[in-house]
């Protein structure tokens, strides 16, 4: 009964036995081999795009990378004040881009608008006095749990290309959103002016497996390069690629975000009707924020029930995430120890 | 038959077996799970210290994360003209220490010696015009499959320390270079004066999987915010952990590498006595460097077996790489193959 | 009549003097010859100090160099929200540092404060997900023509030193602030415990002068190799030493700025008594935010008076700095036109 | 009788007239100001040109900007083993180009040629395991004091377009060259084929003063941004712009270097004649390396003359550097010394 994290997961059974058939006899390394170039082919069909598709093994290689081939050196890049990038890359970003500079706008519910980021580059006058705006980067599923609506995102796509920024959108939780919204991929980035993507695997039953698709063209020789420098090309490659062929063969990918979103709901809907129960936002993909009585969570625990506290102002808030892997039954216990804690 | 490289290679059945049995429920994420923590003791006792471990999933990353704890940004590094770091890494080590540079002591038959960096530190003064000699890097196989004998070793390690430099062995292939030398690997690594090891294991068996060593106190904290930052820091470090566990028992590492190296050894053999070959380096671990006879060469690809060209200077080098999966009979094919095509 | 800036005045005739007598025949190269070494011993008795002291010629380079022997790459530096570091200079200390992350503390009447810096260092828990808190970083003179108190630095220091942060103090316009607690340099700086200080000469009679103070040892080696690899250690170093040596010879750095700082007093208490001023801080030293009717701005700047507009928000800010070598005829000019031209 | 090097000087007359004449009021910042303007104006004008020029204030900050503008973190630079970006920079084009790599080519009587670099350029293949080749350095006048033809150049330049590499010329004795050949700036420069020009008057009788030329389009705007955010771009600008309006003026910076051309000349011949003295390359320009008798070396230094022992191998080398104000009589004295201590 762990509601701590998407990454406290294992490994879905499907991967698994993708995993054991790739380890078949030799293969050319870095990606030169057959199975990588068929999962590049299959998320770029995924997304109804020629783009090109990077493969690495890890969130914050895919988002400093990415970033890396937005932003120049001196250049900034506007974020959500709580956004990965921004707070749990231990400063990936910075590292990648060789010093760029990350500008928070405003948290409005969990999330970043246009009408903010247009307000801040309204004051850039683009001297060399200051860092250069250069990207925007938005997180779909937000590090709330909040999902950005088509529109949301067209919005922000259009103010950052008016001023000149690319795009980056975090989908790290990728799956959730795109099962929450109900559309295709494509709809959601490239056809709304997402210039690149981030698009995890890890957290939503692979083991660890991104990618990186550049919508935008002129992007993929550097991107190439960095990859090599940083370390994140891998040479037995066909094991990334591997993970993505099952994860995106017959909608598993959507199938197991469902999954983890309807669990977040029933969660969402069970907490939400207890008396001193408060969510703090939304419950749209798999992610809960909530204001619990202090003794409730005290007997969640006791209970057995973990999960993690979440350092805000005077008030008692727990994170709750559900996964593929999620039991039902463990949600409606999670429910009824609530419930039978209620102060 | 391909005899192109060790990375060509799939993942040996205990480590598959290892991954699956690491998917069992829920664990702590970003290493902090039981399944991490046994693999880094073991890793640990397997050299005889108690230094601290870290894991990480690419060579090019144990070595450059290795890298930067030794040098500052504007410190040089003294290699083999051949090394992985200076050429095949795409300036990974340049990348993560900030701008170091690499300076190339002479080739001496694969290896550099102790006297050219004794040659090499006395030209410099520590003015701050010229970058500050900081560390050493030495291959252990050798990209040219030579071995450095322990006497080797502590000789480099002896000038190194004597003006203040520290050592970083790049350990891709150490288990070959162990298996060779059969001794301890405290041995050759710590107690001859080795300050950090990148300990490779996906040349040899698994998937994706290297540990750092840092023998030297005081490198932990920085190695941690490092790696966390660039990436390496695994959400489901279990599975990089699980594959270290399978192949440290019952010293797996040590019987692969062996393999691998009787069938380097076998194919030295027989290349040797053919008329036309010379070999470049004695054949002491996995690889080997032979001048062929281009019929020889077109005769051996025509009958099906791969390889490398090497670019050389009006000879026809070829490399030849075995491993733990390399089968006999295709050694000896590859010998029977060479025969019929000797002009 | 202009009032724009520190920065646009030329060079005290005393300093002239000094290049004109320092061009006097041969001299050893990069800081090697007598007169650097005597510039850095006056600087250093200057602040009744043995500490290490480096010539550089711009503040950018003086605060950025400072930083970087502060701060690793995968640290952070808290700082004023409109600090120079922070807006000004393109993301200097992100280069120097190899990209450390800026943290913005609250502003509070133009200074950052000990409450809120303990206050964000009480939800950092030293994991290796967030940057590292490294260092806090103070103006003195701030930005905004505030000066901290001596307690207030004191206070800060506390708090940084025991969370084992270092504290750097950006003092381009350090000598206004002297002069404006009538204290000993070194009351300000290290016995309040700062660890770095970046002395400004530039902005106060000066063509290009800044130094950087090393009050805490063991700081030098880094900064000296980072000097010179940034392009900053200069061939013909007597040039800004000889104006060092007449920039605080019978306290003449101290005279002028008292001086910058009673035309800025006595603009002050013309403005303020004018009916629709706002002095948005107290004038401590030599620079004045003030908000002004819109027809009174048009009307001096028809009188011919040269000064900034502050972006704010829906007030017309302006920004007045005067310097070593304004008249005082024209303060009263200027008080008279915005007489003139009340609404 | 300092012959050291042409760093030890002092400042030419004109250019300290100049300083003084430019402390005339206040001026616009950052190089707004008009002198600034006439500066920038005048130096592309001397190159017959409508270029971007930049100023900055030392050899190694233009290099090493001109260099990030032309190579990328994850490039190569070809250059000569003893260039002064290869050996006495500290690694400043790493630092500033975020990490590229400094590759030597064969040192062929002081310089590097077209077939070197072709001969290099067909090992590289493209491929991400390797730094990507992007830019070629040279010195004109080489380090060595030797003068790159117009010939050599163009096919210098030429060789690296066809491999898609840019040029760049590292102009800190830039004058003594144009004196030596006798041919317009332009010729020596973009009609040669130099994409980017470190043109440099501060060893040739400026204070600090240095030009970055970027005669290729389009790289104005991050060479802006880097200047800035490295801490180059001076405040009191007008202060470098006015020594460049001065040292351009009736062509004084070409009367100058062809006085320490001269003195130069003579040095050699006179030298030359000795017994027991070798000149290690022609005397082209301003710098001379001679193999001396031991006893000779001693005798001059008995005689109070200044210059370096040069580290070779098995051989006593000096260096003699002659100046703009370098005196006739000093050299005629330098070599009677020499000659009285012949053995």
């Amino acid at each position: 009964m762990n509601f701590s994290s998407d990454n406290v997961t294992g490994v879905c059974p499907e991967i698994i036995d993708a995993l054991i058939a790739a380890n078949d006899g030799p293969a050319m390394p870095y990606g030169a081999d057959d199975g990588s170039g068929r999962a590049e082919e299959l998320i770029a069909a995924t997304f109804d795009t020629g783009a090109d598709v990077f493969l690495v093994a890890t969130g914050t290689a895919a988002n400093a990378l990415a970033l890396a081939v937005l932003c120049p050196p001196y250049g900034s890049i506007y974020c959500h004040p709580e956004s990965h990038i921004q707070v749990d890359e231990c400063g990936a970003p910075e590292f990648y881009s060789g010093g760029a500079k990350l500008v928070p706008l405003p948290d409005r519910d969990g999330k970043i608008t246009a009408d903010d980021l247009e307000q801040a580059l309204r004051h850039e006058h683009g001297d060399v006095h200051h860092v250069k705006p250069a990207a925007v980067s938005l997180t779909q599923t937000g590090e709330t749990g909040v999902v950005y609506s088509l529109d949301e995102i067209r919005r922000l796509c259009a103010v950052a290309h008016e001023h000149g920024l690319k795009v980056h959108m975090d989908g790290a939780r990728f799956a959730n959103a795109a099962a929450a919204l109900d559309c295709p991929p494509a709809e959601m980035t490239w056809k709304a002016g997402v210039d690149v993507l981030s698009f995890g695997a890890s957290k939503n039953g692979a083991i660890a497996a991104e990618a990186v698709l550049l919508f935008t063209p002129g992007l993929a020789e550097q991107f190439a390069y960095r990859r090599k420098r940083a370390g994140h090309l891998f040479s037995k490659m066909r094991f990334i690629a591997a993970q993505f062929e099952a994860y995106l063969r017959d909608d598993l990918w959507l199938t197991m975000a469902a999954h983890a979103n309807a669990c977040t709901a029933r969660l969402a809907a069970g907490l939400g009707e207890l008396p001193g129960v408060t969510l703090r936002y939304p419950a749209q993909a798999n992610i809960i924020f909530a204001d619990l009585p202090n003794s409730m969570i005290a007997g969640l625990r006791a209970d057995g029930m973990a999960f993690y506290d979440w350092p805000g102002e005077g008030r008692s808030t727990i994170r709750l995430v559900c996964a593929f892997d999620t039991g039902l039954a463990d949600v409606e216990a999670f429910i009824a120890s609530a419930r039978k804690h209620c102060p």
